[in-house]
């Protein structure tokens, strides 16, 4: 069995950010001369995500927008009467006593998803025609880090 | 190591459909002759998940009712007043400005998630009692594929 | 290539609970004997979950309050109008026919996922600095089950 991992550090310039990361992919299973297995794509950090899905701009404007309704941010008012619903009821984050304000990046963790598996075959990310590979921010502005792991033969 | 890759192609009669590939993954195991490992199945589609739930039509309805609500489609009218509010601002998704009328598919994909791992052991799919494997379509109609990757020994 | 396969039992004195399991995840790694490889940390039932998040019981409590928010139990009252609109329709879930009350446990199955994969590295758990492993039970107060399996040279 072989193996290869690869970290990538990421510091965004906004909070919020997708970033493709599927060629970063792509070369960590070349390097490792892996022609069939799995690689691992998978956030360091609790407040990161990654999301395979179409490199396409509406869509990641349109996935935003909807987390920051369901998931929303303390930091600036709700979109809506909904957002405000699903905030916390003691008012913020019991997150936030410790003197954060990232208390919906945690959740929005959770409903993306940190990692990824995408299979190898004959050397290649086996990943469909509109799959693109995307590192999902939610409180950036500082470095951090994401692990690929490729094992295979 | 052994490994083992199958595509499965559905094209569901409905939009929305749950169907069960249990058997499918099983077999792509049998074919891999692996006792020992792990078998990626993966939607290779941005509109579609897997799931891994109970065999249950009831449990399936109320996701689908469900899901319609915190990711509402804009080719029928919202469910009620909170799918509305989780409706897009711009009054539809960015993403249909291309012609697409799925965009809420595309959430649903980030909601259900558009992949599994099983576990193999002794050349069974480690799952428990109840645990199913499903297709999850959320824009069908059309021929889309989905991998299963096998690895072990 | 080895493997090894452990299985941990939980019988949650709460309802709902998150239990650390990343000590657990990291001593089947060492029976193991796996220096580079990937283990799968894999609920057996379909009311539970596996996160990866900060060990902040601060954020535990937020994720519960708003779990029960977006996939409201049917055994307690809304926690308010949003919840009751996200409630089933037909007035309870469609799977309480059958005489369960577990409903919302399977759609938060759903959103937070029954598994997580974690990359061994030089013979550890490859997380972050402040990533935790936590089962998440949410239809506790009975024997349920969770696979690990370690794969890797």
């Amino acid at each position: 069995m072989k193996s290869n991992t690869v970290y990538r550090t990421f510091n965004t310039g906004r909070r919020r950010e997708f970033v493709r990361i599927t060629e970063d992919v792509q070369s960590a299973v070349d390097e490792a001369g892996v022609a069939e297995g799995l690689v691992l794509v998978s956030a360091m950090h609790i407040t990161a995500g990654v999301w395979i899905n179409d490199d396409e701009p509406g869509i990641q404007e349109d996935a935003l927008e909807w987390l920051d309704k369901l998931a929303p941010p303390s930091w600036q008012p709700p979109a809506n009467d909904v957002a405000a619903a699903l905030s916390p009821d003691p008012g913020d984050y019991r997150h936030h006593r410790g003197g954060e304000d990232n208390g919906d990046a945690h959740l929005k963790n959770l409903l993306v998803h940190h990692q990824a598996i995408v299979p190898v075959t004959d050397g290649r990310l086996d990943l469909g025609p509109w799959q693109a590979i995307f590192y999902a921010e939610f409180d950036g502005g500082r470095s951090k880090r994401l692990v690929i792991k490729v094992i295979g033969e």
